[in-house]
């Protein structure tokens, strides 16, 4: 197990991180986490692993893209201090460019995407014990459809940050296609996008595995 | 254009057809007929052909597959003495199938869709003077994907019940394909099934060409 | 087709125009376009004509008056850069007359209606691709009833500033008129202003004939 | 002044009598009678003949027509016993053949209506001692409009009725119409038929004449 | 008839006048006025004295007393311009006295009282063409109850005011004295101070006679 | 203390005893019991004699008059079994002669209500170990204010039956007039009838002293 | 892994169990099994045998008992035919003679428990492939807290059953007995009944381990 | 009794003290002093010795801890120039400790709580006639439960304090802990810490006990 004794562990993201986590705190009594994978990690940490204290805190916003979070990284990142940072962001910048295909500047394209990442990763690293990138996903089985094809891309620019960063990562598309050979995209989310809470399992293992969690201590 | 004074067009079929239409009438002042593709053509046959006096009426409800059609036929078609009649179902029944798959009983399979459907038309085709018989759709881009197959499975008994019971016909599935030809399926319905206000119009138009309505009289 | 390719589309006027848009970005997902005839136009757009990607954008706002779109042209219309521009605005300045007749600062006579209008194309002519005039209407078949009468002059002071200023126009009235005669006010408007679907597709229809929709493509 | 001490006076008919009465008992105290005519009468007759003690109820129904009267009469007239009977009854008995042209069983058409008020009245004036029959009207100044017509035509079947049953009169139309030579309809009702609170001093006025109150004891 | 064509009337007071009037405006279709003496008097000014065109505004806020009068005045009488102007204010600072009588700075003692309100009609006089000065009041029959005479206390200090300022007077108590004589005061108000249907019309007879209207004109 | 170990004591009356209490128990967790006397007598039962588990049962319905109670008197009190019965009614038996004096079937007259409370006391007596009858009372100084005189009137009634039928008697408006030496009626309650906290606590005390409890055990 | 392809499994219980699930059904989409161990059993089934296609209900009611249960158990156990039952009750049986001492009807105590509960089990476990038995709890880490005692014998009750019935067992206190070790009770309940998140963890992980469930497949 | 002729007697603390108390002013009628001691407090006042007029002011904000005290202890203590404070705070100072034990930030450590409540004693107590410190309390019966013991460390600071500077004292522990002989705590507060009503009557009776309140008076 990676996590140490009273870490704080912060998430932040879009939509299905905060999944109606408590604002603007993120934390505290009475599902102030929400109802996603972060409360579920943040469940499994206590009932597991009860000694180690762990704290942990949600900044997911719904509909926010990378550019978002570039102007709130300063209140939400740098001023709560914590010992390891999760990300998991991209599905917005991706799903307006074929939900909403007309209003161009609700878009951010890959290279924006890039940079963005790249700045708010470098600038964090050496603050944190740990940093974990997640790639952003979309529940579609097949591998030509468009707005699939996008979303793998991001998630290989992903993949790309995390190795020359040295950070945690988090697979999350691979993580559900284990699922997808069996269950049809709708069975996890009528939208492809927002998990159902079999969904937010497959996040939950998924990050617990990249840490180090044992189930069976 | 096949309507003629003062008849009555009744309108049957799930969700797509409801779109919060008032309960139980399915007509009247007020947005009583919804918001869907039924309120776009009966506001389109008042704006185009005031002096036809057509009466439309929305018997649509939501989650509808074509066994609850057959519960309450007696009441919502046979009572309401239309003279035309318009089915568009059968998504839920293909749906289920796929975001519930393992709840068995709420699926409707296709020889139960056929043997209903088909029973339907024939008891009721002799009393009305026209029958539309709109296909089930899925705004899904990709034919190779596993539920818009099945849904192009139950097209197809529609168009084939249509030929033989002499119906008016509707392929919305085709109508929508040319639309998807442009533009990502989010952009008409996140869910793929519900239209935004542009899909609806995409069944208006299909609907209102098959009764030979004339946009510039 | 006058429209091309990408351009930008924008609709102000009053509650007419808004019928519950949301605010204040009026445009995006989830019928953000409102219930009226802005919402009919962009569906029919993006139904029929996919491919151009029209960008349409509603800054209706209920009881608004020529005196308040002057007070919000800025923000509204010219940093909005529309490349095509709709202005339907009057039936407040007109009925306010009618309705609370003891309360004068409401009332926006015809001169400061005319002056105020004719300014606001002589700023924004030069900035669009194309502008389009609609005028105000009342729902109401008897000519000589005192408001129509005023509503017909302030429908007349628009023809004539589109003619000046060589705008596109749209006699809203006059296409009410058609389907007047064969359907009394109250099918359209209990109240003779706010129209039903069906009269929201009156206005449908005459806006897209003046811009050269054709609806079988 | 017609009353006497401690009589019962129920008003039945629409919703202009209606106005959220308390339902069912359309008596009691926290503005039971509803905030139109019906309460108005009330507060007047208490406020200057407080020791006449006299009874008011209100069993008016939204929407009701001639038709829903007769199907309610022996619940809410004959088994309330009153003193004094005051119907008006009509407005929607003709409004639906103008607003909903096209859904026929709607309309109560001109015989229909005075075969039901007269059966009414004819069962009923034996049993009390003053019968007041009010006249549907129409906020419409233009006596050519068609609606109007057919409201005066529904006005002139009161007043027979009225003359031969040797009840109470009260022309509620030629009260409005003498307004209406100062205000535009659109002051009073913007729908034409639901009065503003002046529009229900109008009715107010028109009845409390008829039966002999005196403003200034 | 004191009031002329034209004219804006505008009250000012506590509950009794406020009676759930639409603010900040106090002025308005749809029951803008309340429900209470001030939207009695507009109603019946338009529905006797269609002609005039009289304008009536209402600034009675709940809870008010003298004093919250007086910081308000500038805003909500002197800005507003009024042509007549009515004041009804004092119960609230009697009734604190009552109610909760340990929290004295809720109090407002009968000097201040008669001062203040000496003071805002001394500054406003000069620039109306009417003003009328209601009386607090008390809806309880037993001169010897000591809220009641204070009451009385301060209905003398109006009447003292009218009579040296050369104002309007009306006294309300006086005109529901009358009343009480057949009707115990929970009839007209369980709390003895907030009139029922039939107390605001005691009000409005009270005031409508001072200012000269007839009722069968 | 008259109450012993696991006794059950049920109160029953109007909207004094009722306060909000859950129907149809009128007992369990989190406020069940109201927020009137019955539930300050529940609290310093269970605080001053822990040790004595007195079971508290809250049965008043807001509006009830004698004749109410006797309708539910067999499901409300017999099958309930209490070993104590509290009974305080009448209140509204006199009020609405006095609030609502034309509707004379709500008014209960004091023969009604003697034989009706004489009637069910004598039943119940037998049946119980003790048997409290509390007076109405009304919240007026004034003693010869004509409400107040009535209640007395009432109150007597219930003197004399619980002599006649030797149960425990509270005389709660001896007990209020005390308090209304210092306090203006206002102060206990805006209507003079339903009590502020400061009222229910001189109910409160005024049963507890009946029933022999100790504040200082 | 002792589920088998596509079986039926439910879970029956109280609020521990219910947790919001939707009902009559307690199945289907949207979150239909509530938010506590059952949803996230069934997700975890879900996101890590997905293959298997094991259908969950929860038929949870907040409040029950066993003698509920019982109650109910024909409709909701033996007609929904499950394959696998889990039954956990218990927890109000006790409770309510600890926080609601003075009403015993709302108790149950142990031998109708035990009696009850047995024959339950002895109806259903032949019509089962599995039947699973967890013990209520209590979130008390004082093992000579009374009520923590109380709930141990209903705890050995279960463990009996179980074990001369055959069944799964799973000790949910001795689950919560790992936590308690290092978590204060208020962290993870605050009423010591009803967990947290991080509770229904430690419930998912006890069951899951008794049916054989791998986390790392 | 020690509270003299008009004084006001404030109260400060947290959710113990809020019990929806009105906002900001903490006082008035219509339960202004929300449902706890402090209205029980305030009702027991005025009943018992109404001639007194003591005003009570209710300044609790719910989870308020020391730290939250002193940052409004100018606003709602020095400004409200109270004769009498009481203060009881502390629970929550001691409960994040225990229910959200990883978030530091929210604990108040005994030797900060000791040196702020220190602190506004020492400033406040020159300027009021009487000061009351009432501990905190936790409705635990076990002496060994750790948060039990903490509690009972911070009350032995108030009573520290209380001696030091000549203060009132209330136990409430003490005052508790004679219920809990025969009470299991689960009957006064499911949650150990809100009491119910019979939990304020604890407080309340141990207030006035200090304060020389006399019930027969």
């Amino acid at each position: 197990m990676k996590l140490e004794q009273s870490q704080k562990l912060l998430f932040i993201g879009d939509s299905v991180t905060d999944c109606d986590r408590v604002k603007p705190e993120g934390e505290g009594l009475f599902g102030a986490l929400g109802k996603g994978y972060v409360a579920n990690i943040d469940a499994l940490l206590q009932a597991v692993y009860p000694e180690l204290g762990i704290r942990v805190v949600n900044k997911g916003i719904s509909g926010n893209t990378v550019r978002d979070l570039k102007n709130r990284w300063q209140e939400d990142v740098f001023e709560q201090k914590p010992d390891w940072l999760s990300i998991m962001i991209g599905i917005n910048d991706v799903w307006r460019q074929y939900d909403t295909p007309f209003i161009k500047e609700w878009h951010v394209y890959i290279q924006e995407y890039e940079e963005t990442l790249w700045q708010l990763v470098a600038e964090t690293k050496p603050l944190v014990k740990g940093l974990v990138l997640m790639t952003p996903f979309y529940l579609e089985s097949n591998e030509q459809d468009k707005m699939r094809k996008t979303m793998n891309q991001y998630g290989r620019v992903v993949r790309k940050i995390s190795e020359e960063a040295n950070c945690q990562f988090v697979d999350t598309q691979a993580a559900f296609n284990e699922v997808l050979k069996d269950l049809y995209p709708a069975t996890l989310a009528w939208d492809r996008v927002h998990p159902s809470a079999a969904g937010h399992m497959v996040l939950t293992r998924a990050f617990l595995k990249e840490i180090g969690f044992i189930w069976n201590r």
